[in-house]
């Protein structure tokens, strides 16, 4: 399991496949799609506010300090041009110090500290400090601002059984069950599951196509999701899983889509959390531990490090 | 009743049980869920967003301000290092000394407030100085952010009717009843009650297992929501409650979960405040009294203070 | 019609009604409630955040000042106590000018403008001009939250019309029927209304309690919302007011009120607005006038202006 | 296909329509609508929130320089009445010399840079520059608010196959279908579609009326939206299509609008896309080419620039 909040950051920790399979599975173990989408030009496809709310904290700070040295570089040109002795540089002691001192007086003016002791003392360099100063400040909102923005992400830490079992349910039936719990301290309310079961079934022309199918929850949604939501589908005529064997989930490379969906108290708003299970991952023939007890205070406790725990069952 | 703000500052003030109970209860009168959580270890289960946006007022300012001297210190430290002489700062008025001014350098530089009077002179300082103001408008954006996101977290202040009641309905049917009203002067609009009961029983094991019912209302949702609402769930033969005694109430140890949505104006956004009453806190055979009434002047006018009144009823 | 966004400045410009009423509306022509609730202490009912947002502008500037004086005041004892000779203050100029000096210093650090020309010279003074440095930026980082808070707040500018009608619809029927329109030039999508009916009824009593029916509508929800909405109710035999008369309507002191939401794609949010149309509000007997035309060129065109009109009809 | 960002800067880039029509398009290529609201005073549909998130980046940067330079002009003006000398401004180089550098004062003091060396001396400069100070953050945090809001404002970029095409379904039927994919590289959940058809109808009085119907849909949901979306309208005899013909379809000037809302996971939230085939970019007896491969790895592909391709087809 892991935790999903950075698509671009988290590794497919997924067990590998015992079978040799004809297609990769489509959401990786991480929340991910493992789709390509090709041509579209990568002008046309690109989003500044996305790419850089999902980058990498390391990536982020880099890029951040090198726009800030490169824009303070661009006024330092221009400090430069209209004459360091105007900042109350002094100019005899070579260029790159007349250099470098223009530089620094231009992140104080930037940032707005202004210490004062180098500052404009003609018209140029007035004007170009009125407007570093006035661009110092939207540039900061904007960069200040994303970094707040990536720091308040609603993000999840989801905990999903390592795998999905088929058991027994009623007289003669079976059931799909996963388990999911929330990892953090928030509250969540009214959690959602949604799961598309996708398998390869022969198309018209003689190749295979990927379709995709809705399972039809016991419970698709709780109120209160406070310790471990075991999900149960039930394998009746309804369900497109009926009859259907182990062997030929196998074949046709079943993959079982999750949403999960849930109000977050801190965030105050809808989050989610995707996951899959590939054909190899689901146990056939089990039944999950129970893991909720009741402890010696009267108080309600789950084991959450036993959530993926199953024993065999009859089926 | 208590306001539901910030979970961890309330304390449970709900009345104590009458009856020796086996389980505690499983929503707290503040909001909070009492379920522990285990086998997650701290560093998974921790998300630092969701920490400082929940922890109290004084641990947030007692953690900003020791934040701020630390970054302090280690900006010192390298002022220190690159020589407090090149700030402007007499080095032969002790060590004690030099350290401090650097340190309120240091500050003035975070802050960008940037007196002047001591000022980098050298490369090094400058540099780290450049480096300084940076970082404290990054620092400071998350600071203030958090400051800011916490002053304007959606928040409730839902009173709840201090008993639910058992009342008659129509000629031979119970109802299940509270009162919930918005203490905050804010408009709510599409107000949404769901009720949760569960209660004790036997587990195939011969164990005891708490169950879930959810419990259909009346009227779940309300577009307008300016008063007060008498909340109402009819005891028929749909309802998992239908046929059960006060008794049998009591020893399964009923619990009756309440959460409540609506849309507040003034957030623009939903909110929500979640509730329970333990089978001790349900009086059967009551009735509330009325507390809506039309002033002289013809306005409506509602005696939130009575809110909890009621009255006992034939049954 | 009046722009609703701001409940506390706006009057109610409703026509004054044409008979002696034994109830206030409900909901005012503003959208807020007329509703009063006693019996919660003061302090309990308030919010600071929902106060400070719903203000008026002129009251929000005139508490920040007084804040900002105050806070400065305070600080400026604390270096005034220090001694302003340590801020670099002439102390023989009198206590007025040293006190006011220290106001004004105690200023440029909480804004952080930091000039210089004044500043802290020995620990004391520094100690406080560090700490204020850091609690400026805290309190301007809700101030200025507050502002862009209040500035950004989503608000609605719908028009109903004056009136709503009672007309003839098919055969034996009638409809109620009112206007809205969205007066700004934003585009809103998914526009839903929802009506509650209510009018006065005796009780158990012997009194009168006023009860509330929802009217169920022809549409309740448009996906584009572009131009105008005539909202249809058929008064069936399904519908509440099917059977009432006009004269029953004024009697009952019938008030109808209106919920309307949409998603604001200026905003990224739903929005709301509310209304109500009082029993002598209502024209019987009437029908809209077409304001949609097609141009010259072809182009849809709605003449808001002439929303409300109406023209006499036969039932 | 037009990127949907701003509706005021996207020229509708449609095909003209091969016909001579006696109603132009609804909503434009863009997504914006094209319809024109009379009757409402300018002043009345303005909102300054609205405008400034609306308008383009040069049209908003141009008028935040303006904003700078006006809101200095006015605090010049009192520096320079209460006497430049008591900023220390040398007074005997001139009028000009005195109010420029009384202007790079007051931008310093807004902006909080704070230099020093030109700084306040007596009362009056320095309770101007105290107000200026907390006016400056005060206007500077709308201003880049705004500029945040602008740039971390919902968009998306989706594209929509240049026509929709009439398809044979089943046996005897046909399907109205058209493609949908997100151009970005976010994800998107829980993706919505309504398709409004319009078209002329006569009216009661001799003209002609624009009526709507809602199309359902075959899925009007789908949980998750990696790729490609062909969305499917059946035309059976529930579909207020049924039985039309292409040149009723033209002589009509019949218009699909079309509503895309989906959950972004960057944004956190719901965006939406608007857009409309025209009568004349409906192609009859079509299918569209199958786009979705599974390359060698076995990882799902879709070809994003062939995905309006179709190629004719026996009705």
């Amino acid at each position: 399991m892991t935790r999903i909040k950075n698509q671009n950051e988290i590794e497919d920790t997924g067990l590998s496949s015992k079978f040799q399979t004809r297609t990769q599975r489509i959401i990786k173990r991480d929340g991910s799609f493992n789709v390509r989408k090709t041509g579209i030009p990568r002008l046309e496809s690109f989003n500044l506010y996305h790419y850089l709310i999902n980058i990498s904290w390391s990536r982020f700070f880099l890029l951040a300090l090198l726009f800030y040295v490169i824009i303070n570089l661009i006024f330092t040109l221009f400090y430069y041009a209209a004459g360091p002795e105007h900042l109350g540089i002094e100019t005899d002691l070579g260029t790159l110090h007349a250099f470098m001192n223009s530089f620094f007086f231009s992140a104080q003016t930037l940032t707005t500290v202004g210490f004062g002791r180098v500052n404009p003392q003609n018209s140029w360099t007035n004007i170009i400090a009125t407007l570093e100063a006035g661009v110092g400040l939207m540039v900061f909102a904007v960069a200040t601002g994303l970094l707040y923005g990536r720091f308040s992400r609603p993000v999840t830490n989801m905990k999903f059984s390592t795998n999905a079992i088929i058991t027994r349910w009623a007289d003669n039936l079976t059931a799909f069950q996963f388990r999911i719990a929330n990892a953090f301290n928030t509250e969540m309310m009214d959690a959602e599951i949604q799961i598309i079961a996708s398998w390869l079934e022969p198309a018209d022309d003689g190749t295979e196509l990927r379709k995709f199918f809705n399972l039809k929850l016991e419970y698709a949604r709780i109120v209160f999701f406070p310790t471990v939501w075991t999900v149960n589908h039930i394998i009746n005529d309804e369900s497109p899983m009926y009859g259907k064997t182990i062997e030929e989930l196998n074949k046709q490379e079943a993959e079982f889509l999750i949403l999960f969906k849930a109000y977050d108290d801190t965030f105050a708003q809808t989050v989610n959390a995707r996951f899959s299970y590939r054909h190899d991952e689901v146990v056939y023939g089990a039944k999950f531990k129970r893991i909720i007890i009741i402890d010696e205070s009267g108080k309600s406790q789950v084991a959450l490090d036993h959530m993926s725990d199953y024993e065999k069952a009859e089926m």
